[in-house]
């Protein structure tokens, strides 16, 4: 091929412009719905402008990227591609508010193998629907078409948050001491981590696999959930910003509960010298996460390590502002408490 | 695989958390050399903390990703990862500039088959040092590892910008006229455009390709370039900001060349009514351009299309002022003239 006699163009290499001049014109409306006041100008030129305005004092920007992780297997499979946004959106989204951030903008890159127009403006449509429920601008993205890196259709999405929290409202676990009790928030499933350990308990995804058959295993029906296995996996993650903001005045801290579990991810947020003890009979562990334990036979420990186990956001307040807590989020559950740290352990699962 | 009897972690299931954690250890250095005194805390919170301060009275704040598309592919087969983000980040920092903005910070997503803790070191250590030389920090990233998604240790790069500029001190081409002067910056080689079609011409990179003779082609030294071929395809791309910008009273519009070269980037700063008059003669074409077009036959209107041909950047600015930019950045080459618009072409290429 080094030296080919027929003229070479852009397309012949495998690059469509045509297809991702029409993945632009059908994606611009759907950001273009997530636009604020300080959004400045339109969709086209290099960068995306956003106007501060002056509402803050000592104005600090928190920002965050992620991507939601071999998730996007399991949309992939199945051909789903409107909700996988919304698993990146709120992701980034709790990775901000943890600090006290409120959403400012987002801006979405996604590597795909092939052009789809339909198929990028399914993705486009959930980032969308994610930022406008999480008053968040969706005001830059890139997509690039890479048929040598990505088999077929397979793709990746990554995403890029920035939010505003003044100052002297950051919250960053500082203030936590023992005694101070912690509230768990309900996951609505995996969120967006430990998919490659869950598919690879349901033989699902694999590079060089069955495409046909993991559709099989994804839409079978599991009584244990109600609901197709397909259907519990690509359950979006859940946004904690519009249900926990107006609690922030009560809390000392948050840990998002991504991979490496409450484990990995309490002590995050815990001083030194304090530990975290949960009480595992205080919050049920969705039937989710008991069928990938048993059909993977996954040790206990190695569940808490990997999965949420059903608790998508830990919180610590003190006792007395519990109840204010959940006037807010009636769904806060007391799961456990802060302790003197003994030892090197930071997480006790008691 | 769906039934495994042996009991299921992590690990086996592709995900080295070791490998993670050793990779973070290694990349926080080359993250903690790029921090400006608005960084707040350190790398290990969910999100980065930038102190934005009262410096400017109406802030916009101007954000763009990108990624390096397929050049990561020269990276991969040469073994070289240490320009990779030197690429992306001044891609980046190119594409806030063009509307008079300030690198503030950084945050990058790595997308890898397999983490070799060194090959993201290195790819981080890129990032750090284009960050440190275009006053950017670099406060966040992720590394994600999905062996189903990218085959062996192939990776995808994506970056994510925020800079900042008055509301007033906005360079958008609105003023832009007819007569005003083109002022070409020289780029250093392709920077990160139009990989896909070069690669095709050399037959290089293709899934299901041949690594070895791969490397070989890009080892064989050209004498045309004065180096090898790969040499001369992992060249980073300039970053404009630090040469410019002293020069920006003076600019009326400034172009990126990336994606769509001259014909399509320069009428993203044109008012209507203009068109951009070219004359090809007025600046040397490096001889990998020529290497290409010969190599690939490729028609002369497609490479000026897919390919910045050898102009990195494209400003604007009053014929009396043309001597001020040279005073600033005497490698600017006046390259042509902004003219009435005839018809529905914009770039004319004389």
């Amino acid at each position: 091929m080094s030296h080919p006699r027929e003229p070479l163009t852009y397309t012949a290499a495998g690059v469509n412009i045509e297809a991702a001049t029409e993945a632009v014109r059908r994606l611009a409306p759907h950001a273009r719905s997530t636009f604020r006041p300080e959004v400045l100008g339109d969709i086209g030129f290099f960068g995306g402008f956003f106007r501060l305005g002056g509402a803050y004092r000592d104005p600090v920007l928190v920002s965050s990227t992620d991507s939601v992780g071999t998730k996007v297997k399991i949309a992939i499979t199945l051909g789903r591609h409107d909700t996988i946004g919304i698993d990146l959106v709120n992701h980034c989204v709790n990775d901000i508010f943890v600090s006290g951030a409120a959403p400012l903008f987002f801006l979405d890159y996604i590597g795909i193998g092939r052009v789809v127009p339909e198929r990028v403006e399914q993705i486009v449509q959930g980032l969308a629907a994610a930022c406008r429920a999480t008053g968040c601008a969706l005001i830059g993205g890139e997509t690039a078409e890479m048929p040598d890196l990505y088999a077929g259709e397979d793709y990746d999405l990554a995403g890029f948050i920035v939010g505003i929290v003044e100052h002297e409202r950051i919250i960053d676990g500082r203030a936590i001491s023992v005694g101070d009790v912690l509230l768990g928030l309900p996951s609505s499933g995996l969120h967006t981590n430990g998919y490659s350990l869950a598919r690879r308990v349901f033989g699902i995804g694999a590079r060089g696999g069955h495409p046909a058959r993991d559709r099989e295993v994804l839409a079978t029906y599991e009584p244990a959930l109600g609901r197709t296995l397909g259907d519990a996996l690509l359950e979006p993650h859940r946004a904690y910003y519009p249900l926990l903001k107006d609690a922030l005045p009560f809390l000392k801290g948050m840990a998002h509960i991504t991979g490496g579990g409450l484990v990995d991810n309490v002590p995050r947020m815990l001083p030194s010298g304090t530990a975290a003890r949960f009480d595992r009979g205080s919050w049920p562990v969705p039937p989710l996460f008991t069928l990938i334990q048993e059909r993977g036979s996954i040790a206990d420990a190695e569940m808490f390590r990997v999965f949420n186990m059903g608790l998508g956001l830990v919180v610590a307040c003190r006792p007395t502002d519990v109840a204010a807590v959940q006037a807010v989020a009636p769904e806060a559950l007391m799961v456990g408490e802060v302790i003197a740290q003994a030892g090197e352990v930071r997480v006790v699962l008691a």
